[in-house]
């Protein structure tokens, strides 16, 4: 504990260029101040957005860049100020470190949206200082970014919750999609999917999952305890549910119709984008007017938010499937990844 | 008053074929049953979808068709179990004229998006009987789909509240865009767009008109008090106000870019489209995520909402801004607003 103790030696993998093979890395991490939670970390959750950020694909790439954003691990250290962790806890940090404190958004806890916010890899803080996410072996982070771990909850299955599960979390509730009874559609079922599912038949909800894959449909019932499946490129199926289906959460990220989704939304239906497709989206605008359906987009989540979703995990047992692999095979994950070939989301084993 | 009294001798102005043309027209309506008010017509505004339907422009056209849907009169005769209007009061009749009212859209008070909703013209009661709009001397309506209209209204210029006035106050409400000291912006000034502006200032808000007319804006800024007036053809403009909108009502029915205004709004900005342009139109999905912003639809209103605007603007001393025309120009009227030849909506004179 105590003050500032100088940087931080750290190992981990990362991308030297666009090509995005993650090598090993031997960086520093900045000063822990009084407001810093140091932690060992334990598992780090493999999402497509690191993917694409090792590619450059999102075109704002920062090299050396070591990916990573659910990041869980066992605090080491704490700073004089820290008020809310002790050494021994069990922690994590998703997506942020930092954000102004300031503005509309940070006021009502969306720091997601904040102009300032720094992301907690690929960023630098306002002194320009880098960011470095967790496929390493130790993180250090403002309190206020640290998130608690429910002590229930199995630390390497909890990590995916901190991007996947609070991406989807956040929208159904923003927008009130959880509704006990009311009927649940989930379009995508990977790993921000497979997180809705669980919290939809959590808040009681009838449950339909639209996939391009009829081979998910036995383990999307069984497993995930879905009420209806629908092979989306069916039109008849999907002409079946029209007007039958209260929210929609859209977890594709490529280009795809909207207008089947939005005919199955019911009249004042709801439906929220959260992949980010790189191109447009054709809508039909009245496929909207004539029963006043709202199409929506929502990133990640507040960090309040985030803590109150990882609580509800920890009283609901609700933790994400995931497949484990040591941090030295993280480049095989990546190719596993981009053949869409994980169940539902790969978990780097940091700590052996 | 009394029972049902047989049907009624009306002149009228009905389009024969989709050459659109009105001509003279002599039709009876149905008889007048116990829940039915009688009313003669003095007004009835001149709606584009009028000019849409007497050319079988949405395909679904029946004829003869009376138009007209802005109907405003003074009461001549009740049925027997009418219990909120009576002879001499002023009245008014929207779109619709008959729903099931027993679905969930009834229930809420949103008849118009009921399975069984019934037009007030171009369309056919359950026992088929053709329903003729305002574009003639009487009307007969179920009281439960009549409207008071404030003692100081003008008759003539309350008479578009019924569509042009609701269809922009009832997503305006039901989305919440009523929040004084908000941002509210508003895409496309016509008969729509000039009564959502004019809700807008009354609600409080900073009103900024995007327009692709430059010669709008002395008359938007000085006539209808608009905050600020955007060129949506100058980009640099349109840059200039991103991240500044809460609130957007789209009343555009043409093909045109969503982009420019979602990328207006503010975070948690809405925008909600009440044009119906005839072709799909471009979203990019990030536009959405990143500021966690919606995009919806909505068609008129519901009987009780409608009301309940009428009572606002009867507090409010608001009305449209119109030009009257006898109902022996109707024609002139759609060649006229055809070329958008009109501030800011014709109403017909019907009495005259």
């Amino acid at each position: 504990m105590g003050e500032a103790v100088g940087t931080n030696e750290v190992f981990g993998y990362a991308a030297k260029d666009k090509a995005g093979h993650l090598a090993p890395f031997k960086f520093t991490r900045r000063a822990a101040g009084p407001e810093d939670v140091t932690f060992k970390v334990l598992h780090c959750g493999v999402c497509h957005s690191d993917l694409h950020q090792i590619r450059n694909e999102w075109k704002n790439s920062k090299y050396p860049m070591v990916p990573g954003h659910e990041i869980i691990g066992t605090v080491t250290e704490v700073g004089s100020a820290v008020s809310k962790f002790k050494v021994g806890d069990t922690v994590g940090v998703g997506c942020m470190v930092h954000s102004c404190h300031q503005c509309d958004s940070c006021e009502k806890g969306s720091e997601q949206y904040c102009e300032k916010v720094v992301w907690s890899y690929n960023a630098n803080y306002p002194d320009g200082t880098p960011t470095y996410g967790g496929y390493s072996t130790q993180m250090i982070a403002d309190e206020k970014f640290v998130l608690r771990i429910p002590d229930n909850l199995p630390k390497d299955a909890a990590a995916p919750l901190l991007c996947a599960g609070i991406t989807v979390w956040s929208p159904m509730q923003y927008f009130g999609m959880n509704v006990k009874g009311a009927r649940f559609g989930l379009v995508g079922l990977g790993g921000l999917g497979h997180m809705a599912v669980q919290f939809a038949k959590a808040f009681g909800m009838h449950v339909t999952i639209f996939s391009t894959s009829p081979a998910k449909e036995k383990e999307a019932r069984e497993l995930l305890g879905a009420d209806d499946f629908v092979v989306s490129k069916d039109e008849e199926a999907m002409k079946a549910k029209a007007k039958s289906i209260d929210f929609i959460i859209d977890t594709v990220a490529a280009k795809h119709s909207l207008d089947p989704y939005i005919a199955a939304l019911t009249t004042n239906g709801k439906m929220c984008l959260v992949g980010m497709p790189p191109d447009s989206l054709e809508i039909m605008p009245a496929m909207l007017t004539s029963g006043r359906k709202l199409v929506a987009g929502s990133a990640i989540g507040g960090i309040k938010e985030t803590q109150e979703m990882l609580d509800y995990c920890g009283e609901h047992n609700i933790t994400c499937m995931i497949e484990n692999l040591p941090l030295s095979e993280c480049n095989t994950a990546m190719e596993r990844l981009e053949k869409n070939d994980v169940k539902y989301r790969f978990v780097l084993d940091i700590e052996h």
